[in-house]
């Protein structure tokens, strides 16, 4: 393996000498997330976050949903469709809702510290659920008669409050895992798992580079669990190697991540390293969508990452690899939802 | 039963005077609709048009599929969301998809004589699923893998084309079924089935004059089946009743309804009369959205097609009755749709 490019990490705790020794870069996908200890998972709690993912009612005007964006069907986000959404003005890419229970921190510049710290910033965001305040949402959800029983369920404290609505959005969030991807089942040792060339994709992945970010439980960097709390962030500058005409041509250099949140100026342009499971079904690319194409992705970050040589044939077995980190998406039934009885919440 | 108010029903074949004198005006559901001779049911076409009625790339913008606005974790409507989606000019309410197929003609001005022709002038329709046209549909779908083999197997053509893609959606449409509402027991003859207020709600329905529309199979008139061709129209005048503050309060004279259609004169605000069922469930009310209340909409119509004396407590009744008419809504496992694996069809 190359040595990695230059990358930061802000961890309160950094992973000690020993930990790094035994640290295996390659991991398959733990059979759950770690789980908070200040929200469990329960099956009511999960059912509940279900029944609100799939709820538009959460939203000012009634037109979305979570799953609107964040489509369970597929590969758990939008196609790039909400950037492009009239009367909202969305400057991110959606990312992918599966297995997000195993990233650290949220949003592609990782201001949130936790799944119910996201949840709620999407649903007071004016562009996206546009809820005003807690309180309006609140009051819209105990105005559905079947949720007070619902919620009186799954909560100690049986309110309906923003606290516990995003609790349940993260419950059923942290449930969302795909697991039994080829590559998984390759790196578990079953040498059998992946093609020639999807094997000579997955030596180029560690050999050209991408491994050195894109390592660990989501190919996002270290996960949470020992050595790494909720909220640490695994970051990396993009583009890292200046001066290439993608850089226009992909408006890499608009948008300034990370600064947007501390301000920073030794911040500009470091992103959160994006997860890269399912990332075949997960199109277009990068924060900004720029890229809509698998092959050219992996060019761009070649060459704004590294810049080391790279053939047209290298490209195609990494990518080829790539599409080995699908793996096999749980059947999920349509929740019911509760109605408000003779009379729409939303109009 | 009061005499019926004036109504115009635009029969190719009307009922002989034989079938009038058998007619029940009450009728349960049946436990499936008419299925056409060109379109026979397969669980394989079932199965593909739930995929596509799931599908947001359907849309030209990948922004909303069927599901969005006929949604089907709750009334199969919208709560009167479309209406006011930015970036789209839609102007009148999106009906429930549930028992669908018990209709003989689609749309509020009955333009359409089947769920395929429905189907066809939604995906087309600038303001709705915006494809510019067929072409760039079948292509778009084309595009995506999986769904080749998927219209293979279901179509013995085998071909992903606007009138399959139709076709499917329809069949799936047609299996929407919600049968067992309490009012269906109630009319199979458990008396048991209304309480008493419920029961007083039915009689006065019958009694007040709705039944004299709204009867039937899908409480709206005539259903598909001996007597009554698909695309034939059962139509209201409404307002029937002229001169009330309602007309301007919620907009009644605006759109003239089938005079879209046929630009004859005398159809200036003849509505399809829709169907009841679920009625609970698919607020807002009228073509229009205007009233989202059903009490008020009880109102309303007994003002502006019977202009009949009834009292708060009546309307209580008939809206305890309407309440009843909600049936047990199957369970729908959320479909997995095919990918196309590393880019995006909707950017």
């Amino acid at each position: 393996m190359r040595a990695a490019p230059f990358f930061f990490i802000m961890l309160t705790t950094l992973l000690s000498a020993a930990q790094v020794s035994a640290f295996d870069y390659w991991q398959t996908l733990p059979s759950s997330p770690v789980i908070p200890e200040n929200n469990l998972q329960t099956p009511e709690k999960i059912a509940l976050g279900k029944q609100l993912f799939f709820d538009s009612r959460l939203s000012q005007r009634g037109d979305v949903s979570c799953n609107s964006c964040h489509n369970l069907s597929m590969g758990g986000d939008d196609d790039g469709a909400a950037m492009n959404m009239p009367g909202r003005d969305i400057i991110r890419s959606a990312p992918s809702v599966w297995n997000v229970g195993y990233m650290s921190t949220y949003f592609w510049d990782s201001r949130a510290a936790s799944l119910e710290a996201q949840a709620t910033e999407h649903l007071l965001d004016p562009n996206i659920m546009a809820m005003q305040n807690a309180t309006l949402l609140e009051a819209r959800l105990k105005n559905i008669s079947g949720y007070a029983g619902i919620f009186a369920n799954t909560f100690a404290d049986k309110q309906i409050s923003l606290q516990n609505i995003t609790q349940a959005l993260a419950s059923f969030q942290r449930s969302l895992i795909v697991p039994g991807s080829r590559a998984d089942q390759y790196i578990a040792g079953n040498k059998a798992a992946l093609n020639e060339k999807e094997e000579r994709g997955y030596h180029l992945f560690q050999e050209q580079g991408c491994l050195s970010c894109h390592f660990g439980t989501n190919f996002a960097g270290p996960a949470p669990g020992p050595g790494l709390k909720m909220g640490d962030a695994f970051f990396e500058l993009y583009p890292t190697v200046r001066g290439s005409l993608y850089e226009q041509k992909y408006d890499m250099l608009s948008d300034l991540g990370y600064f947007h949140v501390t301000l920073d100026p030794e911040h500009k342009l470091f992103w959160r390293v994006p997860p890269l499971r399912n990332i075949a079904d997960t199109a277009p690319y990068f924060h900004n969508n720029a890229v809509n194409d698998l092959h050219e992705a992996v060019r761009v970050m070649n060459r704004v990452q590294f810049n080391y040589p790279i053939t047209e044939k290298q490209v195609d077995d990494i990518v080829a690899f790539l599409k080995t980190l699908t793996g096999q998406y749980p059947t999920i039934e349509l929740p019911r939802l509760p109605e408000s009885h003779g009379v729409s919440l939303v109009q």
